[in-house]
């Protein structure tokens, strides 16, 4: 299964604004967060991004994207109703096939050479089925991810059958339906905010949102039903992933760039500089 | 000498869209670089605000300062011709009076309870003349800052009468005609990015643009200037400045900022985890 599109969400209200803050990437170079979230898109072999914006965002976000303008289509979300129906309004621009899909408040840090979404992709191509990426995480995360229990795939580490997906479980839900032979104590699988999922996800979105009336549509139940319709594999630890959207968030993930990258030595100089001369 | 305007210059080619960029204050509150240097102006007891922007940035910074809109007159500079002729684009908006001038890309963490700005406007005001801060420097800073010569006015500690100004001076141009008695070996007197002035600067700087023909018109030849015409006083070490425009300017000062606030523990701590996982 091949993967050319990419789908990326920047609609939520108190996200908007996020994907247009400047930040240095790993090499040095200052950019939009919005820029750098679609290069990860495109070294992961894609050719077409759709980005799903509040209405009237369009054109300020197309302004942050310079060279990549070619290659995007935006998609307005008249009316904010939740992350899932944000990724359904994509339906038309997916169509029929299988879609890299990226939230627009995270940045990531790769484990290898190659990105992230690479990673995923690749796998995705060699199994041939939905993927998404998880991070095992502590208990006291699961508030604020999608979480998933499953099983290890025989003969790997890090690639699991997905069976369950709770949107921000509670603890007691995640200790009755999403512990995962093999992981530390207390901890659990949570959505690392990169998938590559298939046009079935589309589908039952739609179902979902018929049935959902005003209800704010999410991602994790559409993807907790695929499981039951498709083959459904999570892949842990392929990096570290920063979200910008959170207090301190821009702060962390700069840092994080900037310390994987050739300017480390000087961020750390500074780094102690400030720490030394904060009370001088 | 009351001071009740201020005149904040953000129309350079590379500083435009720094005001805009999002950054936590000292108190945890996210908002536009802009807001933050806003605030310190009024809390200096400015009533109001000339903003000297690039030409059809108004409504973009309008948007940005939100509850401080109605103390704010934008001044657009029609052409990019240096920084002193962004400050000269004011002179209408300025008139008669004295008024403090912060630079749009540089945010300040005072030493006392009261922010920089108000130290300055106090002094100007005590003293009845035009001052600006001061901050020793190491010589290796020179190419970076206007900086300046004098003597320390007796029985002070921190307060100079200035005798020369000169932009970006070789080291021995500074040798030769900056040295200050009392600072450190190799150290000079650079601006700080903030001053009180007279409309004596405002008639200085429109001799220099009349002068200088299509050359950029920099501050400092009129603030040398300024030291022939009246009493004119440097004010050092009154907190520490973080510019936002160079690499990684804007990290450091959001590191700076956290690191002085409530939020510090927080802050350290994170820092901690990063420095920790990053080969984990």
């Amino acid at each position: 299964m091949k993967v050319t599109k990419a789908v990326i969400t920047s609609a939520g209200p108190a996200q908007r604004a996020l994907p247009l803050q400047r930040i240095i990437d790993r090499d040095g170079v200052s950019k939009p967060v919005l820029q750098i979230i679609l290069e990860e898109a495109l070294h992961a072999g894609v050719d077409e991004v759709g980005i799903v914006v509040a209405p009237g965002d369009t054109e300020v976000f197309a302004q942050a994207v310079g060279e990549h303008r070619a290659r995007l289509r935006f998609i307005e979300q008249a009316a904010p109703r939740g992350y899932g129906h944000a990724v359904y309004c994509a339906r038309q621009f997916v169509g029929a096939a299988p879609f890299l899909h990226l939230v627009g408040d995270h940045l990531y840090i790769s484990r290898t050479e190659h990105g992230c979404a690479r990673q995923l992709v690749e796998l995705a191509r060699a199994e041939n089925c939905a993927i998404s990426a998880v991070q095992p995480s502590r208990e006291s995360l699961l508030p604020y991810y999608g979480t998933v229990g499953g099983r290890l795939v025989p003969g790997t580490q890090n690639l699991y059958v997905v069976e369950q997906v709770i949107e921000k479980p509670t603890p007691t839900e995640a200790e009755q339906r999403l512990m995962v032979p093999g992981l530390r104590v207390g901890h659990y699988l949570c959505f690392f905010g990169m998938h590559v999922l298939t046009p079935t996800v589309m589908e039952l979105l739609g179902a979902q949102i018929e049935r959902a009336g005003a209800s704010p549509i999410q991602l994790s139940p559409a993807l907790h039903e695929l499981a039951r319709h498709e083959r459904y594999l999570a892949l842990a630890n392929i990096g570290r992933r920063y979200d910008v959207g959170v207090k301190y968030g821009l702060l962390t993930a700069q840092l994080a760039l900037a310390l994987d990258g050739p300017d480390r030595d000087e961020v750390l100089s500074s780094l102690v500089e400030l720490l030394a001369t904060r009370h001088a």
